[in-house]
């Protein structure tokens, strides 16, 4: 949608808001600015002094052009600015709605400057139409950047996650070690630690705050681990003074020593986490995670609108499973479940989508697939699951039954709809005695 | 930046107000779903019925309240509907830039409605400064839910990759192969192709559409399979018609011979691709794929802002590398690439990142480390690099020099200006006669 900025008032008036807009452009700036400071999550992209020195003349430039584009600014030239600049924001990290709030004061003093003016509403409404343009051109490329950037971290991260995860930890706790053992021969030859430099500014230190703080993203070890490194630091280490008695060390030894240990514990939790990150499959049943769920309904449901084909999902539920795992314990349950999982994935084709969605719940999507067609599948399914004979070690062959619920996508782009809908009808064949099908609305 | 929602005007223009919201209330939701639906982009969303069904009266109930926020209706829930808005739109996909051009055809229409009114000017500015308001609210939650979106996607995409991918094309070119076989019996059998079904049909053509599209994204031979498929679709196939002589099928039987022939070349070649796709590192020296530097040199940027810590990058060319490379061949300048990779990586400390940036260039971060230090560092590689004998098999140890452009970070929100300077200081480098080190303005 590129919608033509809107039309210029009359020249005359046209004249005024150019001039006021001049006028008035130095204390526009330093509002914008202000406002854009004083906030948190602002105030760390913006140094002070690089506002100062080469964005407050780049927003001032902006704001007059924006008012009195002249012969030198054409309008193809308008649109390619703001897209840049949009572009621009994404690479270097100001959100949008900073922008935008910035753009609020600014529309919000020109305002104050209009309002003596004859033609004060026009020029308002001429003025907000303006900015507004602006701010959604820079909006379409900041969406388009902001989502690559995203993509490129999200790639970066799961690159990290994939390196040799052994070999990182074990060097990272020998250099741990190393900084330890220096510190330690410092103290031992003068009871002081002067110039063996602080735990948080060795290599280990470094490491932690530019490798660690993305690898372990969030974890609450790093935030434990960081408190124990600051405390050594600030507290521990300036407890040895050179020249002390060997016996007035024991204590402030054992404190570091606990502290150490700490570090290294914590590093070893973060690594062991690591190991058992949930990947793009459930472990057990070989079904995609249902956090890739979002991803696929979505683009599945673009698909299905913007070509207008049929998109159904069933949700599938093993009747009486806790029975099962409470007569036959766990690895009899995860094992039937191991085998629900197979039926379930030999009777989709290729294109079709096998998710576990909780429990003992799957949930399929399948693709060009209207509501008369998914029951039927649904129903093989369930024929296919009911006849198969469960093995498990140590028991007679058993049988299951599921429960499915059925619905076909009605057109809402919100995915949360169609597995609502789903949902409804699994808890309805439920609710009819288990060990059927039941779907949502009328079969075509 | 949570700026409260602009004052109400005095009340009796307030009450006017929320009248004349009341009143056009249907027309401006019309005029607004009116520009969304015209729009190629915001039509795949927003299914015609699906909009007059559900998402009208919500605009509508929202518009609504925006003026008249009542009893019913505090802040706080105010700002909570505006980020659950912003939110929705990030799951279901509507850019906010798109929202932003409907809330323009708002404005403008409201503008047209209140331009009569004796507090015209007023009343625009408030609601102009209440729908900036919501839109801010609305595009902060976007932003973070169509961020996590992308890096879903791409977890899932990189995950889709790291599938059995070998497994995959022979299962894929199986389905092919069966389609075209069953085919072939029914023209044999009648000289028709009726109950074959077209190729775009079988679970080969779903297969392409719902996961191909997201595996071989962009590919230009997905395009071109996907035109192979339609041509046997829609005129292939129609060329067989019952009863048809066998002399009369030698053409079209040759035509279709040719084009599954295509189909299957296409997807092989489409596979091929995935094999040798770019990972996280540079294959032949180690060194980190430039595809990240934006992701970690941003990121770094942000750090070194938020905690007045220095960061400087070099930029390292090895000099004369076209001479070695037509002197020796290509395999002794990789294998030189190699050897000062080595090099370089072994004079950095394990938190620092280095990157191929070029042919011959690589460029490292240097984490907390302002100019002063970063020359130091830069000083010891070229060093060390003038030192170290080069070995290639069948030639006597050779050495190499390099040149080095060192920069420091200046508060800059834009990695580019970074690299720039580093880049600026390399090319003195070389001008000043190679196997040195310049830095960008003075050492501290």
């Amino acid at each position: 949608m590129q919608p033509s900025s809107p039309a210029l008032a009359d020249p005359a008036s046209a004249d005024r808001l150019r001039q006021l807009v001049q006028d008035h452009a130095e204390a526009l700036v330093g509002a914008f600015y202000q406002t854009l400071l004083a906030d948190d999550e602002a105030r760390v992209f913006l140094h002070h002094s690089v506002v100062q020195e080469r964005l407050s003349p780049s927003l001032r430039r902006w704001l007059v052009d924006l008012f009195a584009p002249g012969a030198d600014m054409a309008e193809a030239a308008f649109v390619a600015r703001q897209l840049k600049i949009g572009e621009v924001h994404a690479r270097i990290k100001i959100p949008m709605h900073l922008v935008m709030a910035g753009a609020a004061v600014l529309k919000q003093r020109l305002a104050d400057v209009l309002a003596a003016d004859p033609a004060a509403f026009d020029l308002l409404r001429l003025t907000g139409g303006r900015i507004d343009y602006a701010l959604r051109l820079m909006s379409q490329s900041y969406e388009k950047g902001a989502s690559n950037r995203a993509r490129l971290d999200e790639a970066y991260r799961l690159f990290s996650l994939d390196q040799d995860i052994h070999f990182e930890r074990e060097s990272q706790r020998a250099g741990l070690m190393e900084w330890s053992q220096k510190t330690l021969f410092r103290i031992l030859a003068s009871g002081g630690v002067e110039g063996a430099g602080a735990l948080s500014a060795s290599p280990f230190g470094l490491w932690i705050r530019h490798r660690a703080e993305f690898l372990f993203d969030g974890s609450s070890h790093l935030a434990r681990l960081n408190a124990a490194m600051e405390r050594i630091d600030a507290e521990l280490l300036p407890r040895f003074t050179p020249g002390a008695a060997a016996s007035d060390l024991a204590g402030p030894l054992e404190a570091l020593e606990a502290a150490v240990d700490e570090v290294a514990f914590l590093l070893g939790e973060m690594f062991q986490g690591l190991a058992g990150m949930e990947g793009g499959r459930d472990p057990l049943t070989r079904a995609l995670n249902r956090r890739f769920l979002s991803s696929i309904l979505s683009r599945e449901i673009g698909f299905a609108n913007a070509n207008h084909t049929p998109l159904s999902v069933l949700l599938l539920d093993v009747d009486h499973f806790k029975r099962i795992n409470d007569t036959h314990g766990h690895p009899i349950g995860d094992e039937v479940l191991r085998q629900v999982a197979e039926a379930v994935t030999e009777n989709v084709r290729p294109s079709d989508f096998v998710f576990r969605y909780g429990g003992e719940e799957f949930l399929v999507v399948l693709v060009e697939t209207n509501l008369r067609q998914a029951t039927t599948i649904a129903e093989r399914m369930r024929h296919a699951l009911a006849a198969k004979a469960m093995t498990a070690s140590g028991l007679e062959p058993f049988h299951v039954t599921v429960s499915i619920g059925a619905a076909e996508h009605r057109g809402h782009p919100d995915e949360n709809y169609l597995v609502k809908a789903a949902d409804d009808a699994l808890y309805r064949a439920k609710q009819n005695g288990r060990n059927r099908v039941e779907y949502d609305g009328a079969v075509a």
